[in-house]
């Protein structure tokens, strides 16, 4: 059998143990499939003393990054440090000025920095790998870059944070507001001390605009999504898309559209929508991801899997390592980074959707009439309206409606029609309608 | 930018029409991906004057399909043209042994010499893929042999065949009988004139026993393919499963056992199942093909799409190309042919199931008590019995019942007991519970 593959091993949590459990109890497998075994040499982390529940004496220790790169005896580096900048930037550059490949499950470095790494890399002509990045376990990078490859992908969209989706099936299935669910899934692991980049959306836009950039041959611009997280989504929301045959659920979409010009432009969103319950998206339930990729000749493709968790995202780097002991050179983002375009920002205006807007308004006459007279003013058309008071008498009342399709403009200057009202006593919910 | 891949194209059906199209309209993006253009150079078809839709007339035309295998132009076949043996399977050896490489969507062929053909291929060093032979534009044999590598793969299942699944959804949502709506599922194109490889499970067991040697790292085995079809379920057992809160759907399932001694043994089958309504492949409607790959670390993936027709067929046609062009010369089935192992199939009896059973029996004092001594005696536990009158009086009568998880030898036993009974009518449909 041909030489292992040597991989210095950098970050030692949750994700870095599961690479080494994995590597150790299928290690003959992946050498058969890998054609040559893929071996760690060297590790780092911070703590050298902390029980992570693998032997580790087999392997170096360094308690340096920049020496863990710079190893004579390494092929690889995985980079399970996190962060987007700070120590896992610099060993990821040393890894790959060093000739070394890099392979790691760092989303908010790859949407930060993938295209000075994709540079590095194809400049040294090493490989960058990413598949845990990007939702977990689900081989969804290699789905787009290759698996749908002779495509141009119209349109891709998907669940890709599990702790939202966790947080929204919890609720629908309990009818409890986002506060005491988010506490419960603090409490199961399912969420952060901090949550603040999963329930605001930040790390699903980070996978968005990975995806975006491999399925449209652009740059990674992860400045231009658009994001919305789920904090403001009642226990009261979910019901009423129920009732309208809906789920609520945390969707990055993304899709290029070409100007009369030629000129391309992007647009990526992350928001809650309203997916209708015979869509595939609708059952997923739990911390699940999944991405649909829309290809001009494959249809619809859709990828599914655990988003989150040592055993899936181990399974994921270690597929990138396998993927190069056999030898994979092609470019990180499909099209060497140099082919990329840069790709300004669609205009959202003229998109055509149906939406759900919700309205906290005070309980007095004349509100309705408020309401509606901006619609009509804005020429939005209403196909339901539903007012729904809250238990306590005189306080809050719920106006919910569905808009027929139209211009997302149109619902803008609605908006600002309503901006400043005394009759709002919060700010809308806006969210539009999937399939 | 490098030289081009140079294809040769044998059958101009459909998809082989799909192909061309979609090398001409997705070209530059291809080749940007690819690192070189792919280049149709030669074409090949029983029939030079067909209309088909494209433009041939920049290829070269062989009416000879072992001159186009011998061009010295050409540095991939693909193979389009359909059986297991014959012309097809003369021109796989011939391109293969003659130092191409090999790109077929032909499903039957794999199943029936993918060994061969895969040792031809690594004998010569020329690569041998057949995306399209399984669930049409699904990425699923990339994502087995590459997305899912890191894992042992602990179980395969899913929709692998458009055909019956059309067939079973529409049933279920028109109430009709199978015979009627096969017969507009061929009207519509969506079941062959003779359909008989769909609906008897034929075509879902090439599939399944492709999909089982990747996964399972085994010689491909069609001929140990528990094989049951579709045609035998009636609109009353549709009817019957919803009750309990499931569908059907006709399932492909393959695990591998460990005995106590370490040997490997191989279950592969194909038989309709009842699905729980929760669970993902029950929503699967229409042609769509689904494949569920369970992983030790990955746990549950899941790639759903369209299982059939030339856009997605194509689509993974041209996704083998490029990976070829991109260099990839990664073994067929994973692993090296040589490494393959041939298991004997695995025994049935002790697997544990909840069983649907449907006996057809004659309207009279007895029979009820007969069926139920039959379970007793072979120690089968019933969960639930209803019995459902035809419409005609003194006729036919369905007993359906659903057993307690139990070893599936007690069905078998308790059917022997009944065999050749005078109340039964017709033979039991058997069904088991997924999910």
């Amino acid at each position: 059998m041909a030489e292992p593959l040597r991989i210095a091993l950098a970050g030692l949590g949750t994700v870095g143990a599961g690479v080494i459990r994995l590597i150790e109890s299928n290690g003959a497998l992946i050498a058969q499939r890998a054609g040559r075994p893929i071996e760690i040499v060297a590790v780092c982390a911070r703590d050298r003393s902390k029980d992570r529940g693998v032997d580790l004496s087999r392997f170096e220790w360094e308690d340096d990054m920049t020496a863990l790169a710079g190893r004579d005896d390494v092929d690889v580096v995985v980079e399970l440090v996190g962060g987007s900048d700070g120590p896992a930037l610099a060993l990821a550059r040393n890894a790959l000025k060093g000739g070394k490949g890099l392979v790691t499950a760092n989303k908010a470095m790859i949407a930060h920095h993938g295209m000075e790494l994709a540079e590095l890399a194809e400049g040294a002509q090493v490989p960058l790998k990413y598949e845990a990045a990007v939702a977990g376990g689900i081989p969804v990078v290699k789905g787009m870059r290759e698996g749908a490859a002779a495509n141009r992908i119209e349109r891709i969209y998907g669940i890709l944070n599990g702790t939202c989706n966790y947080i929204l099936s919890q609720m629908e299935d309990s009818g409890r507001d986002f506060g005491e669910v988010l506490k419960e899934a603090q409490e199961l692991g399912y969420a952060e001390a901090d949550p603040t980049f999963d329930i605001e959306g930040i790390d699903a836009a980070h996978k968005l605009a990975i995806l975006a950039s491999i399925a449209f041959g652009a740059r990674i611009d992860f400045n231009a999504v658009e994001v919305a997280g789920i904090s403001r989504v009642l226990a009261a929301d979910i019901a009423q898309a129920e009732a309208l045959g809906y789920v609520i659920r945390l969707i990055g979409l993304a899709d290029c559209e070409t100007l009369e010009d030629g000129t391309r432009r992007l647009f990526q969103r992350v928001q809650p929508y309203l997916v209708s319950r015979d869509h595939p998206l609708a059952t997923v339930d739990g911390p699940t991801n999944a991405v649909v990729c829309e290809g001009n000749y494959s249809g619809r493709l859709l990828f599914e899997g655990a988003g989150a968790g040592d055993g899936p995202t181990a399974s994921a780097v270690v597929a990138d390592l396998i993927d190069i002991a056999r030898g994979d050179r092609s470019a990180p983002f499909s099209i060497p980074v140099g082919l990329l375009q840069s790709l300004e920002p669609a205009e959202t205006g003229h998109r055509r959707n149906r939406t759900y807007l919700r309205f906290t308004v005070a309980d007095r006459p004349g509100v309705l009439a408020e309401i509606t007279a901006a619609m009509r003013d804005a020429k939005v058309s209403i196909e339901s309206l539903i007012q729904q008071g809250r238990p306590e008498e005189g306080g809050e009342v719920f106006v919910v409606m569905v808009t027929h399709g139209g211009p997302e403009s149109g619902v803008t200057k609605a908006l600002e029609l309503l901006e400043g009202s005394p009759s709002l006593t919060d700010a809308p919910l806006v969210m539009r309608l999937l399939g």
